[in-house]
C-alpha cells in the first residue's frame, strides 16, 4: 500500500497553492488544557500564545542546561549542532536534538506543553525533533519563510498536517531582536515549492534554505489576505504553531540574544513513511523515526 | 591652521568611548518649527518623530519621483546607485545624491523639514548627503549599528557634531519590515572605533560596513544605560535624528518594502575640512563639498 500524496510539492512543478485537506484541530478540541476560545483562536491564526507558561526560575535552570550543552566538546562536534550562515562565524545558531535526556526530556512531558498538544491533535504525541535555537546578538541571521510540514511531508515522509510546534521563550522577545512573524491564517493554504530536493539537503538548509521556500508572489498573497505578525512577549511564554503555518524570522543585530528551545509534537497516528520528495531519508536527530508516544505525566 | 580633532576615531587605538563636546541642540534651540517640549525631547533622545508630516498624495509623488530615477539607465549604471550586499543580488539599495534637481530638489528646502534642521542646529544649513533607502522586500539586509558622524569625521572631515539627518518615510514603517533602531540618549556618547579606512572604503562600506563599527561591547553599555527602540509610524512621517546617534535596522523578509529618502542637513558653520582618519576624500555625491546654504522658501 502506497500512501496517497495530497501534498505534492518539489516535484518540478510550478510554485502554486493548494488548499489544505486536513483539519487544524483534531478531534473534539476539548481538553483540559486550553479553553474553547483558545482553541478557536488557534484553529483561526495557526497559533497560540500563552504568555509566562513557564516561571523566571524554570527558565534560568533551562538556559544552565543550555550552558553546559553548548559547552559540551563532543556535542559541538557532532552533527546536532548548526553554525551560522556567515562563512566566518563560529556563532552556534541551532542545536537539535535536546528531548531525549535531563531537562529537556521533563520539559516535553510538562502537561502545561504537552497537554495543549494532545488537545489540539486529538491523540497521543510524540516528539518528531527538538532543538535549541540561539539566534546571536549582533550578527543572528535570518530565517527565511517556510512551512515546516513542507519540509517535513517532503524529507521526512510526515503524511499530514498533524503536527505542531511549542516554541518555549528563553529570551524575552521583542520587536527589535528577530522575534517570531508568522502570517495568521497562511496555515490553511499549502504552498507547494519548485524546485527538487538535493541530496543531504539538511546539511545547508538548517544553515540557510533555498530549497522549500515559497515564491515572493505566493508570499505577498498570503500577507494581503493577512498580515504579518510579530510574536513578541515575556520569557518563559510558549507559542504554540501549526505545522503549516508560513513564519520566518529578520535577524537580529541588537545586543539582545533571542533564544528559545522548541519541540514538535506529532500525533502518533501520523507517524513518517518515505519521504514524499527526497532521495533520502534526514538523519534521526533532525527527524525522529522512534514513535513512542510522550507519557503521560506521573500523578 | 589645523582644526583640532576632538573626536579621534580609526586612529589604530583601541575601540573606546569618549564624551561629546558638542552641544545637541545648537544656540537658543528657539524657532517656529518645533515646541520647547520637542526640542526638549529632541535633546534628550537624539531624535524626534513627526508623524505623517507629509500627506499620501504628496508621498505618490515621491514615489513617482523614485520610479524615474530608478529607470534612468544612466543613473543606474552610476557610482550613486548601490546594490544590496549579496553577491547574486541585482536589487537597489540605495540611490545617492538625489537633492539637486526636481522634486527632491523642492523638498529639501520644504520648510517643514528645513525649518526643524535650522531650529535645532542654530544655524543655516546645507546638504551633506542626500539619498534614497530602498530596503527591498523579502531579501533587503541589515544596516549595522553605526554613528553616522563617525564616519562624516573620519572619512570627510566634518569638524562637530551639527548635522542632523531628516528622513521622510516614503512606506509604512512597522515592525516586521526592518524599521529604523536607535539607542535613545546614544548621541551624547562617542564611540571612537579601532582599524584604519582603508582606501576607497565607501564602495564596500555602502554596502556592508565593517569599519567604522562600534564594539559588541560598546554596543552593550549603551544599550544597558537605555533601550532599543524600534521607529515605527505611517507613511510621511519624518524622523529626525542627531548625526550622532547610534543607530542600525534589521534586515527585512516580508513582503512589505521599507523606503525612505533622508537628507543630512549640516550647519553652515561646521564644513567639512580634509578627512580626520582617511587617505583621500570621499566624492561629492557621498559628501557633498558644495556647501551654498539651503535657500529660505520664497514667500
Amino acid at each position: 500500500m502506497t500512501t496517497q500524496d495530497l501534498y505534492p510539492t518539489r516535484l518540478g512543478q510550478e510554485v502554486k497553492m493548494l488548499e489544505r485537506h486536513d483539519p487544524v484541530v483534531w478531534g473534539s478540541g476539548e481538553g483540559s488544557a486550553l479553553t474553547a476560545a483558545q482553541v478557536e483562536s488557534y484553529e483561526c491564526d495557526g497559533y497560540l500564545q500563552l504568555p509566562a507558561l513557564f516561571s523566571e526560575s524554570e527558565v534560568e535552570a533551562f538556559q544552565e542546561e543550555i550552558a553546559k550543552l553548548t559547552s559540551d566538546r563532543e556535542l559541538l562536534a557532532s552533527e546536532r549542532v548548526i553554525i551560522e550562515p556567515d562563512e566566518d562565524s563560529l556563532a552556534l545558531r541551532s542545536v537539535f536534538d535536546v528531548h531525549r535526556e535531563g531537562m529537556f526530556r521533563d520539559l516535553v512531558r510538562d502537561e502545561r506543553v504537552s497537554n495543549v498538544a494532545r488537545q489540539l491533535l486529538g491523540s497521543d504525541v510524540y516528539i518528531h525533533q527538538s532543538r535549541i535555537n540561539l539566534k546571536p546578538p549582533f550578527r543572528g541571521k535570518e530565517f527565511f519563510w517556510h512551512s515546516d510540514f513542507e519540509t517535513w511531508h517532503a524529507e521526512d515522509g510526515m503524511p499530514s498536517m498533524r503536527a505542531l510546534s511549542a516554541s518555549v521563550s528563553l529570551t524575552e522577545n521583542v520587536h527589535s531582536n528577530g522575534p517570531l512573524m508568522v502570517i495568521p491564517g497562511s496555515h490553511k493554504h499549502f504552498v507547494a515549492c519548485g524546485g527538487e530536493t538535493p541530496a543531504e539537503h539538511h546539511r545547508e538548509s538548517l544553515r540557510r534554505q533555498e530549497i522549500g521556500v515559497p515564491s515572493d508572489e505566493m508570499l505577498t498573497r498570503l500577507a494581503d489576505e493577512s498580515e504579518v505578525r510579530n510574536l513578541v512577549g515575556p520569557i518563559g511564554s510558549v507559542t504554540f504553531f501549526d505545522c503549516n503555518l508560513m513564519h520566518g524570522s529578520n535577524g537580529n543585530i541588537t545586543p539582545q540574544a533571542r533564544r528559545n528551545v522548541f519541540f514538535v509534537y506529532n500525533s502518533v497516528h501520523n507517524t513518517l513513511v518515505e519521504p514524499f520528495a527526497a532521495p533520502a531519508r534526514r538523519p534521526n536527530h533532525i527527524a525522529a523515526r522512534n514513535f513512542e508516544a510522550v507519557p503521560l505525566p506521573v500523578g
